[in-house]
């Protein structure tokens, strides 16, 4: 039924340097669409996704322990006894009783909220993405941590809005240079219309902003006049199970939250939310309505079911213990293999691992050979906005089990190695990138 | 655990008229908010939701004749059987083996297509919104059928493109009128980046575009360089069973298709696709991974276990003899009740029946009493970009019994009547609202 890919290609146009242009479509596209590129390992994915890699690339959270003999029970119950509710069109808000209880859970980071004010969006992501769409026009500035989440920076992106990033240290975003950059920023003329933020087992640094800082960074931003955006997809996934409070717990009406299921329940579901302020709320269902009418009914009836008849935090500590297994794998075999000259954070809880590697290696050039070498990661410069993070890698190690880590980390260290060889006898032959000062990684700071 | 609403409002700010502005965010918003705004039907949905009203309002396919038992077990199945991979994340581009059955549905349309160029969204509302991403600066203008969807309209309000309608006849879109549409656009210095057309059992509008029409459109916008976005929910639902060719099926490099799941299967799994040119689908797959990562993979493989399962097009034969029946209920009702001077679409398929009124109703002004007598509708209004459709209302038939659509159209009909009293005693008291031939509709073409 389907039709073969012809092996000739598009006959195209020229343009104006001359080359062949494959796509009749160029002229056409939005000027936003100049900010849309793959990601490095999306160009290696087929070979990356062999059963044979060890993936340290993705943030695939890991299911194993989840019940599946229950939950194929509850969504044959929704069908059967709510069949015409769940596979009908809902609201742009959401289900009135999953906001309800996505109320309770934001109450366990001391988050007091209104149902009314929650939006249920499709995944986190459509929820940032709407976030940037009520607020971003071209040229508008977020303040983001330097790195920050790649998808963060794919919506900034597509929204024209350009990145300023800051800088964290062991404690998370520095209080000081959040001041310095909105000063530098606004002395530039350039509007900042919020501060992206990741406070809890950051992405991808593995760091969590230190407490004591929390109110002084709500205290800039608010001088400011300049929104702060709380993504918080793991908060609740702390290895001893200890929560911080949320930046929207102190200030309500300053901070808008977005929170998942995807990785306290399943990601493949696609539920999250945004709780905005109250004033906010409105455009902001409006805004959900354009862009996808209404998040699927049937995945929040089963998230509401599943909150509301199992034990959800027992099996959030299963995910944790999971979680800490593999974070004492990976410390330990970074510890016993990386050869000298590399450094990396320790993350207390979270998915990942923020690798500085030594000067002269270049992690983006080194993909290709670590993928051929059997193990993939995500290179750094996919985490700013601004060409840095060549000598920084980041390694998830929320999926794959603890003895499969360990080999991914004896296979990276070898193929480092042989970089560090080849750099320390020629020079490093890649493509210089910006390694300076102005925007250090939690390890260079 | 959830806090009360403050009964003190905000203290707000005061904006330049003076009054107080009880959004303290309002200087924050990005420009494209301005063409953010709640349907009509929205602000009277509390009371329009009522049991006792008869809502001619919605869009809400009739699922009552879906297979509740089978697929009970059906997504039981999934979840026990393949719950890891179901409740994962999957890839941005959608799952493959729905995207080869989604090639296969498109064939009974004469579309040769390719799998790796359908992109599955949620639903066909998130692919109209991505397109017009990929496509649409702020100023670049699209043209659509005059009524449009309104989904569409926000979509495309969203991105600050402007609407330049061009009106039906019961043939469908007037082919001589998109020609001008378009010189006249070129002319005044324009960019035209789409058409965007339902050719299919037409929402609002209820007529199809004729065959004989649709070489000459597609010839249109080819001399003059636009694109085609080809919006096909309907296609499989004519009562008769008679398809008819697609615009994608002939000029396959020129024309973006929208499919969706909705009308076909479950509005509420939230599954529809984009089959785009090949040149443009690894754009769209970066612009979708943007928006929502990716869509929900157990949803998509509940449509793909469904339609491999299952006899889909016996069906969407039941789905089409309900929507007949409620289509004649509906129009023999209208025959009989409604008062001289009413004018109406007789739709072969589809949802819907376009009315218009004598001058001096405005459908607008009128719907709070028609919901207070129990009959809601969607008035013509938000079906344009530029305020035309005071004269002009929709009707749906799709979701209530024949019986409760007769009831609606009587107490309909009694609104209309009192209406044309009031505007023969007193003139048309409402605001004035453009009414003019520039955008006429199917009735006064």
């Amino acid at each position: 039924m389907t039709e073969n890919r012809p092996s000739k290609p598009h006959s195209g146009r020229q343009n104006p340097s001359g080359r062949q242009n494959l796509d009749p479509h160029l002229e056409r596209y939005a000027a936003r669409t100049a900010g849309m590129t793959a990601s490095e390992i999306r160009a290696l994915f087929a070979v990356a996704s062999r059963p044979e890699v060890v993936s340290l690339a993705g943030g695939m959270p890991n299911l194993a322990a989840l019940p599946l003999d229950t939950l194929s029970a509850q969504v044959a119950e929704i069908i059967a006894e709510d069949g015409l509710v769940a596979l009908q069109y809902g609201s742009a808000h959401g289900v009135p009783a999953l906001r309800e209880q996505i109320c309770e859970i934001m109450a366990l980071e001391g988050i007091k909220a209104h149902p009314d004010d929650v939006v249920v969006t499709v995944g986190s992501q459509m929820g940032l993405d709407m976030v940037t769409r009520l607020f971003c026009d071209p040229g508008d500035v977020v303040i983001a941590e330097g790195p920050s989440y790649v998808g963060a920076l794919g919506s900034f992106a597509a929204y024209q809005a350009q990145v300023v990033h800051v800088a964290m240290d062991e404690h998370g975003l520095v209080p000081e240079l959040l001041r310095e950059a909105l000063d530098r920023t606004e002395k530039a003329g350039r509007r900042v219309k919020f501060l992206y933020t990741i406070p809890n087992f950051h992405n991808p640094a593995g760091v969590t902003l230190a407490v004591e800082r929390r109110a002084e960074i709500l205290e800039i931003c608010r001088t400011h006049g300049v929104l702060v955006v709380e993504d918080n997809p793991y908060g609740l996934l702390g290895f001893d199970g200890q929560t911080y409070p949320a930046l929207r717990s102190t200030d309500p009406d300053n901070v808008v939250y977005l929170g998942s299921f995807s990785k306290t329940f399943a990601s493949g579901l696609r539920v999250g939310w945004v709780l905005a302020p109250h004033a906010v709320r409105e455009k902001l269902v409006l805004a959900a309505e354009s862009a996808t009418l209404c998040p699927p009914t049937f995945n929040q009836m089963i998230v509401s079911r599943y909150l509301a008849t199992h034990d959800w935090k027992g099996q959030i500590k299963k995910f944790r213990e999971n979680y800490r297994d593999r974070r004492d794998a990976i410390l330990s075999a970074l510890d016993q293999y990386l050869p000298p000259g590399c450094s990396w954070t320790k993350p207390d809880d979270g998915f990942y691992v923020w690798v500085t590697v030594p000067e002269g290696v270049d992690t983006k050039a080194m993909l290709p050979r670590a993928v051929t070498a059997r193990v993939a990661y995500a290179s750094g410069t996919g985490f700013y906005a601004d060409g840095f993070g060549s000598r920084q890698m980041r390694l998830s190690y929320c999926y794959p089990t603890p003895e499969r880590i360990r080999e991914g980390v004896r296979r990276l260290a070898a193929v480092l190695e042989s970089e560090m060889d080849l750099a320390r006898t020629f020079g490093n032959v890649s493509a210089r990138r910006i390694q300076g000062p102005q925007n250090p990684s939690p390890d260079t700071v």
